[in-house]
């Protein structure tokens, strides 16, 4: 059973997470050839992209102001994670469903999680710190004994289950705290309690990573109170977003010794501005939001986006839907 | 079934991998409370201990030069990995059996293997250089996609079993070669070659993970020749004893381009002096020669020790046993 559709590629130069133009025309002549009920147009301009959405069915892209679409019934966000302006009022308002690229990217953030967290439980970057002195010193860093340890996940979406399964032959405790527990326990994580347990959960982790994307609720939500909790053997990987941490607030922690060391991929601001103090502490690695950097995205990327038409076309549920355009997740 | 026998603890106080002398007392009190049929003595001098091996069924350190033990049975080494020096041609040709604990530590190294190989395959060498110099750059870091790759164990001991078996969830291929691939094939490895097949296998590896024990066979096993089959786009790790790699013609390869990329705990010569010109490489991750270094250690030998004396005395094959007494592993 299946029905014909229009399906907009919104191909903005400026806009971000959207491929280079001759990928998406690669990506309409596939599209195109593989579903023979399918409409596909790329509109570049707003003037174009806001005429051709008067009788869009469907939608891949950044929506530009001044949007109308009467039919419009999915649209695709670009990112695995789209930032809070992407969901506007006008948005939550409208009954199409959204869905983002989450999927796309979890092996290779949850395997920047791990060496993240693993650098930490060995060392590293007090050794890295030791190298640059040409210093070969014992006994300078602790060592975190996964099999013994409980490392605590700050959102069990897909990254943290994915880590989690690389994780399992440690056989550490893993678990973690979530706004909607009901729906993403299982898997490798020993238990998902709601997010109101963070504070009874952090003085259990010996590592904690943060994977949650930055909402109204999730902004500023670990600050000086919350590291105050953590152990001082404790470790921090923040591979979510960076509004989600003070990170003011984080490295007054790791001066004071309330934290043994952190994993940083993001940032409040991006680029991290070079004479931030976090740069120089021994127990801390920085890497500039590249966790999701690894082959083959634009494939996947495609794979997906191609996935949600044949499903739209066959009346079947849409893949990744985000469940509340308002929170955005 | 079982019989009487003495167990010395040999305690020079200049002898590697030995615990301090409470540890000891400590260890002789539990094993005379746990075996009654087990004579347990401690010697700290040569003089003392070569007294005691006259009638000593079975021992634990180091023998001293000029030993003569008509009795013993069992020797158990203190090292996980004892170095060349312990198997003199006296203990090759006597027929007491030698145990290692190369069990102990395996979990620590294998961790540390993974830390190595996973911030390798992230580009954490590259941004650890970048973050002593305050610069957020994205671009600089190749990344190595462990699901599409070949991991290469150069030995196929309980280090590159434990390794496999944390690896696996990332879905590489694994292969090693082995001195004796018939009886160290299976577990995580998908296949264990012969020595005889290194050469072969080094143009088809990502990751080359180096572990194997010095012995005369494996001094300078790796060097110019065998880096320059690797993949330019591989990475290197030795864990296992710095006078198998010719380190000078490592730092050559690096330079070239010949190899992306290395993660060392172990040196030709150690402490790695200050002026190698290793230190400052930017894809070259440096730790002194603590892979091993984790918990319970001593309690774990311990543990070793406990379990093969009373196998000792119940007749029972001995674990950790090195099978060839001149090769020393």
């Amino acid at each position: 059973m299946s029905s014909t559709a229009k399906f907009m590629l919104m191909a903005q130069p400026s806009a971000p997470a959207i491929p280079h133009a001759e990928v998406l025309e690669r990506w309409a002549a596939e599209l195109r050839a593989e579903f023979e009920d399918l409409e596909v147009v790329i509109a570049v301009t707003d003037e174009e992209i806001l005429k051709q959405l008067s009788d869009a069915d469907a939608a891949y892209g950044v929506l530009p102001k001044g949007w109308h679409a009467p039919q419009l019934r999915w649209l695709q966000a670009p990112m695995a994670n789209p930032p809070l302006g992407y969901f506007t009022p006008e948005l939550a308002a409208h009954p199409v469903i959204v869905t983002n690229m989450r999927g796309v990217y979890n092996d290779h953030i949850a395997t920047h999680v791990m060496a993240f967290l693993l650098a930490l439980a060995r060392g590293l970057p007090h050794y890295a710190h030791d190298q640059r002195n040409r210093e070969y010193r014992r006994g300078v860093a602790p060592v975190l004994h996964l099999a013994h340890s409980t490392v605590l996940f700050i959102g069990a979406g897909g990254v943290a289950h994915q880590a989690a399964r690389y994780l399992q032959p440690w056989g550490p405790r893993i678990v973690a705290v979530d706004a909607r527990p009901e729906t993403t326990s299982g898997g490798a994580i020993d238990a998902v309690f709601g997010t109101d347990n963070l504070e009874a959960q952090l003085p259990l982790a010996d590592a904690v990573v943060m994977t949650v994307p930055h909402t109204p609720d999730s902004e500023g939500m670990l600050g000086r109170r919350q590291f105050a909790l953590m152990k001082p053997t404790a470790v921090f990987i923040n591979i979510g977003r960076g509004m989600t941490v003070v990170l003011g607030d984080l490295v007054d922690a790791l001066e004071a010794g309330q934290l043994a060391g952190a994993g940083l991929d993001v940032f409040d601001q991006e680029p991290l501005r070079p004479d931030h103090r976090i740069w120089t502490l021994p127990n801390v690695l920085i890497t500039p939001h590249v966790a999701m950097v690894g082959p083959d995205i634009d494939q996947r990327r495609f794979d997906l986006i191609a996935d949600n038409c044949r499903r739209l076309l066959a009346g079947e549920p849409l893949q990744y839907v985000v469940a509340d355009k308002i929170l955005g997740f």
